[in-house]
C-alpha cells in the first residue's frame, strides 16, 4: 500500500509518500514560501534530491504540483497518480472532539472548520490541503492525524486551567497539548529499545525543535503536557514566549498594546530570538555565545533552565523515570543543549555521559551516564511515519 | 525599643506592635473595611481582645484610630503615643530598586510612588499609609520592607521573561516575586529549627494562603519563585488564576472580553473560587469536597497538583533539597493539602508521616517520615515580626 502523508503549514508543504506497512520512504520533499516570492520545492526519491523553484500562489497549486512532482522528471517515484492508496495528513488542532487519528469525512471536515479559532495560524491550511487533495484524488480514503490526540488521556488536574469553570466550558479553554504524535513516537520507540512494555514505560518526552514541548508519558499514555489551549505555553522556543506572567499582557495593553500586537509579540517576537535580538537558531545562538555574545548564551541560559525545570515537574509527577527522551532538531543534534539540561540532575537520578552524548547526533542512542539511574535517549522523531502508520492500519480496518 | 509595624491593605490595615529586641507583642490587630460599610476593628492587647464597630472613612482616618487605641481603654498598650521609636511598613513591591529593607525618605517615597504602575492594587494604600504614620508621628523614623526584596538574588535566568529584551528593559517587565518577607524568614527559621547554617541551607518553601507561592532557596537566598511581575504568576491561589496559556488571554480578548474584565476574572473570579464555583477558603472546599462536591474536590486537586509540580520543579533547580517548608494559612494548617502535595515523591525522597502531619497545626513541626530524605516542616510565618526585626537593626546602625 502506498500513503502519501501531508503536512500543510502557515506557507509550506511538506510530504512523504511511503510503501507500508514496511514504512519504505519512495519519495518525500518540503514546497516552501507558498504564496510568497520565489516558492521552491526540494524533492528527493530514489536517492536523488533536487531543488526547483515553482509556481505556487496557493496550498491548493502547491498539492497539484506535489502530485505532479511524483509522477515526473526522469525517475519518477509513482509511474501513475492512482498508485496512491491513502493519503494521511497532519491536522494540529483535534480540540476535545478527536482522540485518535480518523477517516475525514465531511462531518470530520466541519468540526475541523469549527475549531480553526482554536489554532488561526494551523487549522486552516490544514483544511486546505485536505480538501485539494480530496479534489485531487477523489475517492481515495484520507486520515486526519492530530496533533492533540495523543493528549487525550490528560487526567482533569492536569487539564484544567484554574479559571472560572462555566466559561472554560463554554469556550472550550482547557490544555489540549500539541505534537503528540512526536511525542507518542519517541515515547513508545524509547519503550522498544528499552525492553520495556509500551503500556508500562514511564518517561519525559521532550520535543525540542522550533516549536518545543515536554511530555510526561505514564505507562504510554500522557499525562501532562507543556502546550496548553494553544502551542505558546510551556517552554522558551524559537520566537515564541512559553510560560509568562498572563498579568504581563495586561500591563503591556495599559502600555498601549493592541491583542493583535500582543499576540504578534508572543508567537513571532518572542523566544530565543527576542532574548537574543539576533537568532531564533540554536546552532547559530552557540556560536554567538561562544564568541562571547552576553544575550545569546542568556537565551541558551533560559531555555536549558526551563526544560530542567519541567524535567522536576514531570519526574514529580510521575513518581518514576525510566527515560528521558530528546527529540526535535535541537534535542536530536545539539549536545550542548543536553547537557545543559540534564545538568546537576543527579538528585533525580539523571546523569549524562559527555562522550555519548557529543558522539550521539540525529541517531538513536543512549547518552546517559553508567550510574545514572534514567535512561537519558535521544530518538529522531518521525511524525510522518507515525501518520503512515495511523492511516494504514484505518484504511485495511474499513 | 518599641516598634510598631503595619501592613496597609487595599481595604484593611495590620498592625503589631513589638517590643525589640524581645520580640514580644504588645498589641496587635486588624482593621477591616476601611471605607466600606461598617468597618470593624479586632484589636488584642494584654491578652485580651476586643471587636468594635468603628468610623473609618479613609487609611488616614484608620491610622489615627489604631494610634487613639493603642494609648486608650482601661489597660492600653502604650502610655504616651511617643512611647513609639519606630515604624515599619510593609511595601508590596520594591521592583528592582529595593533589595533590602530601608529607612524611609522623601526619595524612597517618591520610587515607592512610581513603581504604583506594577502593583496598582497594593503600592497605593502602602504609600498612604506611610505618609499618615509619618503625619501622627513626626521624627519618627519609618522603614518600607518590601515583599520582592528577598528575591532581589534571583539570577538572570530564572528572573528574565522569554519576550522581546528591550521591551523588558525598557518597562521594567521580569520576574519579582512577592512573599518575600515570609519565605526568608521560613528558610532562615527552618534553617535553625535543622541545626543548618542559614547559609548552607537548600529548602522548597510554600507559602499557601489567600494568595500563594513558592521559593526555591539556595544557600539561604531566593534562587526561583514561582509570583512574577505581579502577584498573578505561578500557583492556584484562593481568587486568583496563577500559570494559564497566556494566549488565552489573546482568544478570550477576541470573545470580547476587555483588559479590566480579563484582569477582574484572573485575579479575583479564578483560583479556587473559579474551579469550584463555591469557595475560595479552603477548609470550606474541603468539607464540600467529603460531601461529595465534584468541583470543589477538583479545586482542591488542581491545588495540591500545581504545587506538586513546584516542588519538582524546584528540586531540580536546586540539585540538593534539605527541607520543604509550609506556611502560610493553608500551609499551617491544613494537613489533607499538605499530604496530598507530598504523595508519590518519594523519588525525590520526600514522604510524609501521616500521624505527625495531622497532629502538626498552627505550629512549627517536622512531618516526614523515619525514611524520608527530605525534611518536611511546617513554620508559621511572621512577617511582622520580621519587618519589625529589619527596623530594629535599620534604626540602631543609623
Amino acid at each position: 500500500m502506498k500513503i502519501l502523508v501531508v503536512n500543510c503549514g502557515s506557507s509550506s508543504i511538506k510530504y512523504q509518500l511511503f510503501l507500508m506497512p514496511e514504512k519504505m520512504v519512495l519519495a518525500k520533499g518540503l514546497l516552501e514560501r507558498i504564496g510568497e516570492a520565489e516558492p521552491s520545492l526540494l524533492h528527493t526519491a530514489r536517492g536523488l534530491s533536487h531543488r526547483s523553484f515553482v509556481d505556487a500562489p496557493t496550498h491548493e497549486s502547491g498539492i497539484d504540483l506535489i502530485l505532479t512532482t511524483l509522477t515526473s522528471g526522469p525517475n519518477p517515484a509513482l509511474a501513475k497518480i492512482e498508485e496512491i492508496n491513502a493519503v494521511g495528513h497532519r491536522v494540529v488542532h483535534g480540540a476535545a472532539e478527536f482522540t485518535d487519528s480518523v477517516l475525514i469525512d465531511d462531518g470530520v471536515l466541519s468540526t475541523i472548520e469549527r475549531m480553526a479559532d482554536l489554532a488561526p495560524l494551523h487549522n486552516p491550511p490544514n483544511l486546505v490541503g485536505i480538501r485539494a487533495t480530496m479534489r485531487f484524488l477523489p475517492g481515495i480514503p484520507q486520515v486526519a492525524s492530530f496533533d492533540t490526540a495523543f493528549h487525550a488521556t490528560l487526567p482533569s488536574a492536569a487539564h484544567s486551567y484554574s479559571l472560572p469553570y462555566e466559561l472554560c466550558e463554554r469556550l472550550g479553554v482547557r490544555r489540549f497539548g500539541f505534537h503528540g504524535t512526536s511525542h507518542r513516537y519517541v515515547s513508545w520507540r524509547a519503550a522498544e529499545l528499552l525492553g520495556i512494555n509500551r503500556s508500562e514505560i514511564h518517561c519525559i518526552t521532550c520535543h525540542l525543535g522550533n516549536g518545543c514541548s515536554m511530555t510526561a508519558v505514564r505507562n504510554g499514555r500522557s499525562v501532562d503536557t507543556s502546550m496548553g489551549l494553544t502551542p505558546l505555553e510551556g517552554l522558551v522556543m524559537g520566537t515564541r514566549c512559553g510560560d509568562i506572567d498572563p498579568a504581563i499582557l495586561l500591563y503591556l495593553m495599559g502600555h498601549g498594546f493592541s491583542a493583535a500586537a500582543l499576540n504578534k509579540m508572543c508567537n513571532k517576537e518572542s523566544g530565543l530570538l527576542g532574548i537574543s535580538g539576533s537568532s531564533n537558531d540554536m546552532r547559530e545562538l552557540e556560536e554567538r555565545a561562544s564568541a562571547g555574545d552576553r544575550r545569546a548564551r542568556l537565551a541558551i541560559d533560559i531555555f536549558c533552565y526551563r526544560v530542567k525545570k519541567y524535567i522536576g515537574a514531570y519526574a514529580a509527577v510521575l513518581g518514576r523515570v525510566d527515560a528521558v527522551v530528546f527529540t526535535g532538531g535541537i534535542g536530536e543534534n545539539e549536545a550542548g543543549v543536553r547537557a545543559q539540561c540534564c545538568s546537576d540532575l543527579l538528585l533525580l537520578g539523571i546523569e549524562i555521559d559527555p562522550d555519548r552524548n557529543v558522539l550521539t547526533r540525529g541517531r538513536e542512542g543512549e547518552i546517559q551516564s553508567d550510574r545514572s539511574r534514567v535512561k537519558l535517549l535521544v530518538v529522531p522523531t518521525d511524525e510522518e511515519g507515525a501518520i503512515a502508520g495511523d492511516t494504514y492500519q484505518l484504511v485495511r480496518r474499513n
